[in-house]
């Protein structure tokens, strides 16, 4: 089986280390490749830098299929450009935040999603309903930190997703917590044993679900949400 | 990897159907153990069927702890017992209903989920929205067959789903179907190649589910929802 | 008028709490029959205890039927089995969690139950939300007390559930609150008068809602979510 | 027990029938007054005619609390004033939509209101979710005749209710049927019987709840929703 | 374009200030008048308040459609009688809160609407709710003050509105305040450069709204929700 | 006051014709400005199209803010890159699926979209229940028509417009119909004579919508969900 993990940003540390976990927990069988957007910003901290990922993401999709890629998942927890990605893809294509948030609402009665900046919090929040499960979240919290940050200083990143860990399950009532960025990738054991509830590394039960939804032979439906735009890709290429 | 898939109900039959579909895709590694409730109805077609069957499931999973299983998933698509079933446990304990619903919410816009009896459509409508998952529901489409018949007759069946899926496409905007009954187990790739859409049959993905969560090292939390009684257990077990 | 109150645990003083509580309020010519069920647990505090409880639950709910019963009252504020009750029922089951919540929504903005236990708070918001009423629910808050400590300490009770109920009205926006457990059974009038806000007792106004129903002709729909079970009676008794 | 019933159009023959039913439904010891709003139009149909019944009914309402009355019934099927009533009311107000749509809600899957008009449909949808109880609405179906017509046309107005009732079940999954026009009064056993559903007549059965409210002590929270208004009475009364 | 703005209270005082602030910004070639229902109470601060005024406010219209008005403007923050206004007005008919919290919630993530007193903070909820806008709203906040006490003084009407807005942006994440009472008309700038926020003068925006729909010729459906009621006028005039 | 209007494909027959419809409505000293997205598709019909798209957008709306405009109206219904040009800039900035259906959602019970493509109409009711107005929708119903159709044949557009709505009036009880599509603009005076409802062009009445909002000094809330994204300029525009 191969995966394709695409890491919608342009930070090479950030993928090393997107590879480096998702290495630990694959199949042996799993043949995996994690690749960056190199024109996108280092970090996806806004709809602007969304906007400037979305179209290297979309090329990187359409190697895949062409490359003849089993699936492929986009490792930036705010899913971006996956309803455009699934138009142009045969093969499944998941998103770290869609699959991360449906296991979490499995397993307790309501998660919380850690995200690094409070002006995202109501961009998640949207997100989340968006998605359907805005009846199983408990609470979006910020750390307080820039994506980078999170990257830069593991130290600090850890302790402040304790602290706001704590808050989530005292005074939200989450039962289940989401490390909702790529870049907390690899706390979520420790995290766990501190705090005694489930956490949730949406990168690497992401990996999990696809090695599973290949096995079953599952990919999402081209009917109509999904469908592959209709007009010629030639007239349109030649816009680019 | 150590899993129990309990057959809530008491035919051998169905037990064995299970067993057969789930031996076909489960991985080669997983030690598989398909076990029924022998006191529990033959078919569970009522919250009457269900209250005879808990007790046992119960039991059953109770032992799936004592004997060293990683995982336990209920199969039969109304989850009978989850809640307790989670309480009692300290492994992984999926339902197959919950756990496929929530991939089938991943792979389309709505989901359709077919259901034997017309007279349960209302009960498994209050299911779907009481996991959270209102808004992806397209419609619950009953086939007008018993569980039983299900089982005996599989042509009937299978044509049955298709008239019915079909107009689940057409009138209710399903992009994902979902064959809501054990007894369906094993049609999905013939209907999916029929008429273009995705099935999900909830046993073979909810046994990919649990593979992928143990590996993940996730289960239910234990913090609330899911806490184990307090009550000692000498006190109520003399009840029995 | 027959009316038969199963108290669904085996709690003799509580039975006996219910019967003295039902007594004064009932009117004249209602016939009371308070019953417990003896393979209970004393108290219903998990969804493991519901699922011991039920099946005795529903062998006296069959035995008021068969007995010339106008109605069935489940006193336990969790409504235990009250779907499979009502499916083997031909005569009115109510439950007190279900009609309360329905009385407390017409006399004010919002309702807080107020429940024994924290762990219960999750499952209780569910049960809530599946009677279609969270939008009329302030909050649940915990007494922080078990059932039996509710039974035993009346004091402690009163005083926690004044504190509690403080709280409810200022900090939720309250407006009425319910008395969530049978275990508090005439607790209301006095709380009444020290808050200035309507309090319910639910088996006390679920018992007036099912005098009232009777005299109406009114029981619960037998179309399809409450259907008799289909399946032979015989097939399926001799599995007990 | 003192109960005042206000029809809150201006029609004597409506006014007659009301009586006459509930005449024979009411207990024994439950002195009955129905009256009518002189002022009013001789037909509830429209928000126009709401606004001109309005002040007449909390005239009503103010005379039930200075004659010691316990509990006073809005009698139309659109609660004309009932937050305004409940403002001027030291005694149970009920209205007849609130208290026979809860009933309604806790005794089938999903309930129907027959309205004359088809225009009045959208409003009588807006009203439902604003008491909260949309999630339990099968749907709003007009019988296509004047309050005036299902008042002076019985036989044609019982054969609309049958067929619509038929499709309300058939087509929209209703179980329980309410008659949402005062004008309909006295049909609903004949029709349970044709169909095998649940029909609430929403005068009897609000009867019925008032009595057993009072009974048990309730009346709707004067906390903030339905204060007292703070003005001085004097100041605003000189308007009139 | 000639627009009435209806000051549903009997306050001359603010009738003046409305007509003040809306000179200020209207387009020059719209022609204002500004009127106030004389029989009703001088503020309106319940149902009660509003079932005096509704019959006022629908005279008014009335006189502004046989006069050649363009449109209508409700100019108390409970749009009190909108349905019934639009029922008897075939020229467009706006309330200032329907029409300012829809372009609140196009302008930030959630508002909060500033009320005037404590107790009418459920009314509004559901005021709020009921126009299908729950889901972008913050909260509720009162400032604690009599509709009188605001106009009476400025500055300590200021002084809570700042406070009052410093909370609803630190604790329930607003991004949008809307200044939820005639009586705060014109303080919106003040406010929004002292604490970064949009801040919303509804009976301003209402103004601009309607000019730009009149221009655009839009009014409301009058096919259903609003239909002109069809009994002859002369039947109910006669009642008044 | 200066506008800018982005037609967000590359367009120019539809560029001109969005030219000519709001020429005739917008006010006299509106400097009105319209342009078209270069580089994007000629039609934006699938997510990948908007994904073509946006870059541009945010590049003229980048422009707007630098040449001193008020204000930049998004002319294509499903609101390409909104957020992320509200981040991006510090002057109003509407889409017309936005306002128009907020403008919709207050003029009648429910509205129905219209829209050219079957496949659309999954992610058309996303986009509206996203929007936090699914209460107010009836239905989105589709012309089985492409844009580029809908814009090179007016005659048979107009007539499945005509035909669709009629549908969405009797069958989803629709008050209020919005013409989806930018290739719509200018049909519906005509159709709302024909069918007696209220029909919206959504370019047009944004255009007055952004008019009345400049003049009251209103544009989006730049706290959180459309903040200035804080990464340093020069560090992300040279990945462009």
């Amino acid at each position: 089986m191969k995966i394709m993990v695409i890491n919608p940003n342009s930070s090479e540390e950030m993928t090393r280390q997107i590879e480096q976990v998702l290495s630990q927990i694959k199949r042996p069988e799993t043949e995996l490749t994690v690749v960056r957007v190199e024109e996108a910003p280092p970090a996806i901290e806004s709809d602007t830098d969304i906007a400037q990922a979305v179209p290297g993401v979309l090329r990187l999709v359409r190697r895949a299929n062409a490359e003849g890629y089993d699936a492929v998942i986009l490792a930036c927890f705010s899913d971006p450009g996956l309803s455009a990605a699934r138009e142009v893809s045969e093969i499944l294509v998941l998103g770290i935040e869609e699959s991360s948030l449906h296991v979490a609402a499995m397993l307790g009665h309501k998660f919380t999603v850690l995200t690094p900046l409070p002006q995202r919090v109501p961009k998640k929040e949207r997100e989340i309903k968006a998605l359907g499960l805005g009846e199983t979240l408990a609470s979006v919290r910020p750390l307080g930190l820039t994506v980078t940050e999170t990257e830069a200083e593991p130290e600090r990143t850890k302790a402040r997703v304790l602290e706001v860990s704590r808050k989530a399950i005292e005074e939200d009532g989450a039962e289940v917590l989401v490390l909702g960025c790529a870049g907390m990738t690899g706390y979520s054991e420790d995290i766990e044993k501190s705090l005694g509830v489930i956490v949730i590394d949406p990168t690497s039960i992401t990996l999990k679900v696809a090695e599973g939804m290949v096995e079953a032979g599952l990919k999402h439906s081209k009917r109509a949400l999904y469908r592959t735009p209709e007009a010629p890709v030639d007239q349109k290429e030649d816009h680019k």
